[in-house]
């Protein structure tokens, strides 16, 4: 028989790595809570139509599908947003507003495994529901800034858009979809070529030349100056310009969406400056996915990454549709959090984690004291000292190897003498040196380390 | 078109309801690392032979399988401890022993759902591994004890056996498998008729009557009494004896078998003593689907819970033959963490939880304190003030509704007198008292409570 092996793709997480990711996770936790977050938690599978009604049928070639023993059609999520907001509309839209969410979980997606990419990866993210100001975007943007602080991320680099920008031009210019479609997908994936593309959708000239610039131009704001406020609005009033002199006065309501875009977008980076955001990158060519995005949008870049930079994108999105609900100002991000952990290290500011939670090995050096070793390991315990004892009937080296192997700090020894007199003795296994106490002194002891 | 739904059988998490769940995730946590135990995890899915192999195609009834893009036939994981060996076996082996591990995670059976009874569910379990005496299999038993006393959960009853004494009677007598699974199967669902069942299989007279008995029997041990020793003394002299009579020398195999069983389970009894455990049951009818089990054996119910009363079950098992290994001990358990929080309220010990984690909320009184207002918020957060600050453009009434609704303590108020003298006004929610504070001492003030 073969021996069985982990699914392609899939990953175990040893001790060491467990510990360096509840780490992360309680930081992130610890900073999304300051904001007042809550977790919300939903199942692992999801109805098929809740990533297909919205995204279309195309999406299913990337997803862990299959029909359950009852015929209904199922898939492992690939994502938390929609698995959110179906939890949200279904019982807690009359919560007081704002709500703030906050997920942790496994997500699936059937590619090809490299590296910072697994078909089971986890993604950690919030949702902010019922406010749709820009002081709300900017609160989404500042906590995703705080949680990578929080980890110890400095290399990262952050870019905010809005996709209203693009698509008032474009959902105005091009009636048809499918031609919509290559289009935003052209800008998505920064592909060369945009005002072709455009120009074979039926965009005019001087639009499609200036919309292939714009759609990849990316400038550093520096919030404390204002170049950045001279630079959005000569940008705007250039793509103004060439609406207008391509499409006159037909160019109206494309006009209108841009600057209503462009008024929103001015205003929510605005925001950002009480929160001490310093400096990041205007991208207009920010789309993400037009599936969900309706508004400011952002992603997060990590140089250390290569190909696979991203470790974090969110904005403003609607979902209300697919669960026939009345439209609700819905904003939030999602970090990937295996990516980010692996920017991490390649920072070099992975924190140095304990090697064992073990403080102390009780150790019965003549097999009578065995009882009272689980005995007084047992009163460690609970005084709060994290403690093996021998299970193993092991001798006094064995013993101490198993210790010194685990990196465990003190032994407590239970010898003849010890059992004698009622007391025990403390063996420093980094000194050496050893103290005969009382028992109930040992926890004592081992907690002043 | 349909609202879109959750899948049947499964859940959402509330905020409440996650904050109770990482409460008592933490308690367990804790509890097993100060014995050393530490986390792994594993994928969510698995080749559907790593379930199969071992327990037959009779399992697939209930499995979530299902074959992938690449043609691979895999499962959602119904149980953790397959999946733990497995990783085990390819990757931890080569670790100090005994290596001690724990996991928690979510696990999928096609059932149908009842109260405590979900088609995704969540276990809590530990494997003891490379260690197989006695007083390894009496820790994993008081480990468990602990987890759940760690909840505060009191009603719960522990029941004790060892699988190797009715497998060696009926391993040895009943050589043919289908008739000794019907054998096991009436065992493990404490069906009548079992002295039947066993005549039909073959089992003489005696030996037949005695053992429907013998797997019906449960009785208390009190360690500190020796009761128990004289009982169990008794009860496999009856066994032994019925054998001798019904098969004479033929018997000696099995009674070899039992006999070495008895001694085992004698010894783990004695060393549970020094962990304080007082009181529980002696049942040799346990016997927990004899698929990995091959000693010990204990499982804890309670008897709030009704039919579905069983919490946890664990004992010690052999896999080591799915992954062509050498034998090593394993002795775990897993905890129903679901039905072990159902308990938990029925037995009115869940503790109380705060309604927010906010402590907060910092309200801009005049328009133009906004961006005042979430700089100070930013300065609490960063002193670890859980805060909110209003994102919706509330005026002063709708933002303490606001607090009052998610029951925040405090509100910090940044009016035109405020934004004129640099300070701030601290409004105690609960007793409706205020006082105005340099904007510095206000993340000390709201820390003081």
């Amino acid at each position: 028989m073969d021996p069985l092996q982990r699914p392609r793709g899939t990953r175990d997480f040893s001790p060491e790595e467990n510990d360096r990711r509840r780490w992360a996770l309680a930081r992130l936790e610890e900073t999304v809570a300051r904001f007042g977050y809550r977790e919300v938690a939903t199942p692992t599978f999801e109805d098929l139509e809740l990533f297909t009604r919205k995204s279309g049928e195309g999406v299913r070639k990337q997803l862990y599908e299959f029909t359950d023993k009852g015929g209904r059609a199922l898939t492992l999520r690939p994502e938390l947003t929609a698995p959110t907001m179906r939890y949200y509309f279904s019982e807690l839209a009359q919560r007081p507003k704002p709500l703030k969410l906050y997920y942790f979980g496994n997500c699936f997606r059937y590619e090809e495994p490299q590296s910072g990419r697994y078909r089971e990866f986890f993604q950690f993210g919030v949702e902010l529901l019922g406010a749709d100001t820009p002081e709300a975007n900017a609160e989404v943007v500042a906590v995703a800034v705080a949680c990578l602080k929080a980890l110890g991320l400095s290399g990262f680099k952050l870019r905010v858009g809005h996709i209203g920008i693009l698509k008032g031009v474009i959902g105005r210019l091009i009636p048809d979809v499918s031609a919509r479609t290559a289009v935003y997908g052209t800008i998505d994936k920064k592909m060369a070529g945009l005002a072709t593309t455009l120009s074979t959708a039926g965009v005019r000239n001087q639009t499609a030349i200036f919309l292939e610039a714009f759609a990849g131009t990316t400038f550093a704001a520096v919030l404390q100056a204002d170049n950045w406020k001279v630079r959005l609005q000569d940008d705007i009033n250039g793509l103004v310009k060439a609406l207008e002199s391509d499409y006159g006065d037909a160019a109206m309501p494309a006009i209108d969406d841009v600057q209503r875009a462009y008024a929103d977008l001015r205003k929510m980076i605005g925001s950002l400056k009480p929160y001490g955001l310093d400096e990041f990158e205007i991208d207009y060519g920010v789309v993400r996915g037009l599936d969900y995005y309706s508004g400011m949008v952002f992603e997060v870049h990590h140089p250390e990454l290569g190909a696979e930079s991203q470790i974090c994108g969110g904005g403003a999105y609607t979902l209300h549709e697919l669960f026939g609900a009345k439209p609700t100002g819905s904003i939030g991000f999602a970090i990937g959090f295996d990516r980010t952990l692996l920017a991490l290290e390649r920072e070099g500011h992975m924190p140095a984690l304990a090697p064992s939670p073990l403080k102390a090995v009780v150790v019965p050096v003549t097999d009578d004291a065995r009882e009272e070793a689980v005995r007084l390991a047992t009163q460690l315990r609970r005084a709060g000292v994290a403690c093996d004892v021998d299970l193993m009937q092991r001798n006094l080296r064995k013993c101490l190897d198993y210790a010194n192997a685990l990196g465990i700090p003190f032994a407590v020894l239970l010898g003849a003498k010890e059992m004698a007199s009622g007391q025990a003795t403390v063996k420093d296994l980094r000194s050496g040196l050893q103290e005969t106490l009382e028992r109930a002194m040992v926890a004592a002891r081992i907690l002043a380390g």
